[in-house]
């Protein structure tokens, strides 16, 4: 059912780029091309969040398939531009093994024999632009939704509270790496339910049950799940980010630990003995491949692997256990499954 | 009774940064910084796009104060977004003579003890996070607006239309800088008005006259007006940012030739026999005072300003042409006083 339904996600996407491709060729051949690299990144992804809000609006028996839909579209394009304002926060020119919107561009500049810096101001004005114009379109979405005023209104508060409290996210982890104070483990999790659990698990699933017409026992329900599986989730992709296959994960294993990302792993290591041996590799950016296997030694003879694994656990459990009987069986079923999938990964 | 009608939006921006702000001290003081420098980007502007949003409702009789306060807000916001990206793509850290958003983070780094680096990924970050904060409440407000759907989905055309032909324009404007083909005027022209004609004059006026019920060819007939009267305005610009008083004007004379931004002047002068001495000196971010005194003499010599001069007043003239009697008289009295304006400026 579920896949089916995310097809419709896929529809939707397509011809909406279709659409604002062909009004860009008014403007010239790169607008085209910046709307063809925004599609891109659009495109690729897992559909978590569409999956959610769908999920959530059949498990609750709603019958308004068009605005779920529309609602799905809206959460994925607001991901696709959180990923290229990401990206940009971190000087990224590339995302899922392939050049992103500025690495587009950086590489457009350079054919056309433009400048190093010429080429870099372009990567981040195409960057800015293909982000802002996804932001646009996920609230032009649900704006539009033809449903009740109050059902449009609490959905505008969720889509609302995404944005703000991602930013809020955004900024903690990249404070973490300003001034002389490492965070810890608290300020870790915190960021991680702040920057990714509440746009991508909270507001979907809240939103697709508003859709449906569930009550606020549900809805409050569903918010403890959700961000309690959204840091399980984070937890899991931080230990695969160092331990994990490049080839199944298709994460470059190396850049965690060269940016010294501040996960949980590195705030539990940081309260241990191998403290001063790791210090100075992570962060460096000049990681080697000798370096990673030190640091994942020792980040597994401190503890830290094992903690951050018991942790994501804790968090998974406690997720299930938010979900009452507000929430309809089946859908309670599959959001337990959905926990488990997420700790599961990392065996 | 223009400035009447401001003083709500005033009150309004007040009310909501006064909220966002409370909620922002869930999220730590940094959040709290980013919420004051967004308010700060917000203030100190002349509030054009309100006042044209108001007196078009006005102008046509509408009798919506709050939901036309609403609209002028959410423009004076996309336009608070627009700059906060604008400046970052420009590498800008001031603006109106202080520090921007990425001008407070940057110093707020520096005096935490952040290095170089770390200072400009917080500017950075600052600056793609208040944008896009601002960019998500400009949509919100008219989202929300209790209004019949299809004047809401009108408005929704106009802001989304702002965002899709601004991006363009924004785009244009950086890509003149990258590889060998410089500009021609019929670019420059383009540029202008795809960039801040359409958002700043074409939408808000247009805004105020579908909420007050205007017909279609009054719409029409002010988005003719609006687009040419607001490249009017963009070329006066472009010759006070070189033979303007700063301490009138409020802009930096170095930075447009500097940056060696490609306006009509530079457009107009490439094609004359004084290129071959004003190419060097423009766009070499070394001029010094001695260097703009020159740039002036050769553009006021080979009558690029003349011309520049010539075309605002051309097209502050075509706009009030386009002023048909299906816009009320009173307001077509205002906007012929606004397009003249426009080009007294410049004497």
């Amino acid at each position: 059912m579920i896949d089916t339904a995310v097809l419709s996600v896929e529809i939707e996407l397509q011809r909406y780029f279709a659409a604002a491709r062909l009004r860009a060729t008014d403007y010239g051949p790169h607008y085209v091309a910046l709307w063809d690299a925004l599609e891109h990144m659009s495109s690729g992804g897992k559909r978590v969040r569409p999956a959610l809000v769908l999920a959530s609006h059949e498990g609750f028996g709603g019958l308004q398939q068009d605005a779920a839909t529309s609602v799905a579209v809206s959460f994925e394009l607001l991901h696709t531009a959180f990923l290229i304002h990401d990206d940009l926060i971190d000087s990224d020119l590339t995302r899922r093994g392939g050049p992103n919107v500025a690495g587009v561009f950086r590489d457009r500049a350079e054919r056309s024999g433009g400048s190093e810096r010429q080429a870099e101001s372009w990567a981040t004005t195409a960057a800015v632009l293909a982000g802002d114009l996804a932001l646009s379109e996920a609230h032009q979405l649900i704006a539009r939704l033809p449903v009740e005023a109050g059902v449009r209104g609490a959905l505008l508060d969720l889509l609302g509270r995404s944005v703000f409290v991602s930013a809020a996210g955004e900024l903690d982890d990249v404070t973490n790496t300003v001034g002389g104070e490492p965070m810890g483990l608290p300020g870790v999790l915190s960021t991680l339910e702040r920057k990714t659990a509440v746009y991508s698990f909270e507001a979907p699933l809240q939103a697709g049950a508003l859709l449906a017409g569930a009550g606020a026992d549900a809805i409050d329900a569903l918010g403890r799940y959700a961000r309690r599986v959204g840091v399980a989730f984070q937890l899991v992709d931080d230990l695969l980010g160092v331990f994990g296959d490049p080839r199944v994960t298709g994460k470059d294993v190396l850049s965690d630990l060269r940016e010294g990302k501040r996960t949980t792993l590195l705030a539990y290591a940081q309260d241990t003995g191998v403290w001063p041996q790791l210090a100075p590799l992570v962060g460096t950016g000049e990681l080697d491949e000798h370096d990673v296997h030190r640091a994942r030694v020792l980040l597994l003879s401190c503890g830290a692997a094992a903690a951050t694994e018991d942790l994501a656990r804790d968090y998974a459990e406690q997720a299930m256990r938010e979900l009452t009987p507000a929430v309809p069986e089946q859908l309670r079923g599959h959001l337990c499954d959905l926990a488990e999938s997420a700790v599961r990964r990392v065996r």
